[in-house]
């Protein structure tokens, strides 16, 4: 199938303070952002893509001058594709807090001239969703057609739904939870430390020091990597096989799945920012609608107005399906327009990124019912 | 219920090199163990208990000088408990390359005169199980009444009966596995970078600068604690419930299960040797008897003679009730007599140390057969 090629993103610059959850306020803040396929006359085909963790406002499509440089989502969107370029506006933006050029940890903080660092607010996935607002004001978009994510994506897209009733049509919540378990929060917890606690840290004011904590980052993302992939998965695709045939008796990679490991979060330091890192796994942790309605889902949800589409995966067991089927009972029992997905996939939390036909199938099959 | 009440540690000193599966040869080591009950004339009342990960030889009972220091599995070894120390005696032993005093990465290498650190070879479960023969040796036991373990300790109660099949006549193998899975290793794998990759762990030679990697080995225990805890025990005991009634928009402790994690990391280091560790959870990815036989259980177990107590618990995501039953229809298979009990329990993994009453019952039961 056909991608929607080659992509320039764009830059949007906002200089009206905004007020974050934690009681900080952000003076003025950049947005990274892409768009694909044209917005009608009326406005009403535009579609946001929110990314998950290590995510960015590259959707789909290559830059010019990096060919390889695949969209994360490329599968899922473009011509022809479940979510339909020719048919939709669709919006990535890197989202605040972020490294992939959106105002974050590296960015300069004006009132010291130098990288906001540790000193860069822990913002949320409330905060995420009041400034995606802000570059739907300015991009002329006064309701989504939907708003689509998985995973902390799947979160935003929620949110949305609470936050503006009045300005999403469709939500597309995907491999996602209405709050974190307090064992989704200790894998996380566990990231965090390893990057706190790693020496090159320098209680987040890295980039002065000029090191980078490549350390806790790594350890960060493998044991991500773990709860990312399913234990029947992890099965099939590394079992125990060896890397070299034989046992070390000592330290070196052993098993093929260390060496996995290994590469996953060497790769990763090499582009992902560990500012950044806490700043999202914090995000994850405080997201939990229900907070102000005394763990009442169901209550918490009422204010939402748009038609939703929720999808969960059979072998996730970071958010298993039975966190999907919460949120579609409490969507349910508010009387709103719910369409519910439990996919039979193999691949773990990962699932939503990959190009399973069933998966594909409903979730277009979704797209090509809403109106334009 | 009565404890044994106050036992004193033993120290066997063993002076003919042993030939480790990885190639080394030790010249002498030394075991540190206790006993409890007495071995009668015949010697046909004995029970070895191994160890866990983070187990030691002080299985029941309390030291004189520390009334507070009870063994680790006091709730089933004792007069009248499941394992009764008034028909049975007990022994309990550190394992090889072990930190509670039987020869291992902090004593002294003949050779240098320095500790051993790094140095020590890495040892197997059958390694582990032939120093474990020299033990009975001494102590006069030729064939033991029964060999009981949990988890890693399962493997050696297994292994008893594979490299001894005439010097074991009962096998207790519980919350085990006959081999890791990908995740299994996965998870160690993440725990031994944290360890390998602390500046502090100096290649293993910390004892030499007088440091010790803190904060790997208190990274390694609290991934650890996430796989010995159910998610639904974790979700009962925590929950999203906060540590100071608000979120600090920071990286201070926010939720309870936090505080719990880096309370259980930080003790851990205050006891444990980081090199023990890694030589700990090497022995746990190694541990595989049909890797000589293609792949099959059946055949591996077929020279056992012994007879099994397997027992698998419910919410055990670590080892799972699966792992066991694999175990149990291998033995079936060679036509072994094999009594198994799959137990409902909430604590996951870590349920095999509590005083369920059903789990208790069935093993007590079991050694009510055992003749003497």
């Amino acid at each position: 199938m056909k991608s929607v090629g080659v992509v320039t993103p764009q830059r949007a610059s906002f200089d009206v303070p905004i007020a974050l959850s934690g009681g900080a306020t952000l003076p003025a803040f950049d947005l990274v952002y892409e768009t694909y396929g044209e917005l009608n006359a009326e406005g009403s085909n535009a579609v946001l893509v929110c990314h998950a963790l290590s995510g960015s406002h590259h959707v789909a499509g290559v830059y010019a001058d990096q060919p390889n440089n695949v969209g994360w989502w490329d599968n899922l969107v473009g011509p022809g594709k479940p979510l339909d370029t020719n048919r939709f506006f669709v919006v990535g933006v890197n989202n605040l807090g972020g490294c992939y050029g959106s105002t974050g940890p590296m960015s300069t903080n004006p009132a010291t001239g130098k990288p906001y660092g540790a000193d860069f607010p822990v913002v949320t996935v409330e905060d995420w969703v009041a400034v995606q607002a802000r570059l739907a004001d300015r991009l002329g978009i006064a309701c989504w057609a939907a708003v689509l994510g998985g995973s902390v994506g799947g979160m935003q897209a929620l949110e949305w739904t609470l936050q503006y009733p009045d300005r999403v049509r469709h939500a597309l919540v995907i491999a996602s939870t209405p709050k974190l378990t307090a064992q989704n929060i200790a894998f996380n917890e566990v990231a965090r430390q390893a990057i706190l606690g790693d020496p090159d840290f320098h209680g987040g004011h890295y980039y002065e020091r000029d090191t980078v904590p490549v350390r806790g980052l790594r350890l960060a993302r493998m044991v991500g990597h773990i709860t990312y992939l399913s234990d029947s998965q992890m099965a099939e695709k590394f079992g125990r096989e060896l890397k070299n045939g034989r046992l070390s008796y000592g330290y070196d990679t052993d098993f093929q799945i260390e060496s996995y490991l290994r590469y996953q979060g060497d790769k990763f330091t090499a582009y992902f920012d560990a500012n950044t890192y806490l700043i999202t796994t914090k995000a994850l942790d405080y997201f939990d609608p229900a907070r102000d309605y005394g763990g009442d889902l169901q209550s918490a949800l009422a204010r939402a107005k748009a038609s939703f589409f929720v999808a969960s995966f059979s072998t996730d067991w970071r958010f298993s399906p039975e966190r999907s089927r919460e949120i579609v009972y409490a969507l349910m029992h508010n009387g709103r327009d719910v369409s519910y997905a439990e996919i039979d996939c193999s691949a773990g939390h990962d699932s939503f990124l990959l190009d399973d036909a069933h998966y594909h199938s409903v979730v277009g099959a979704y797209f090509d019912r809403i109106e334009t």
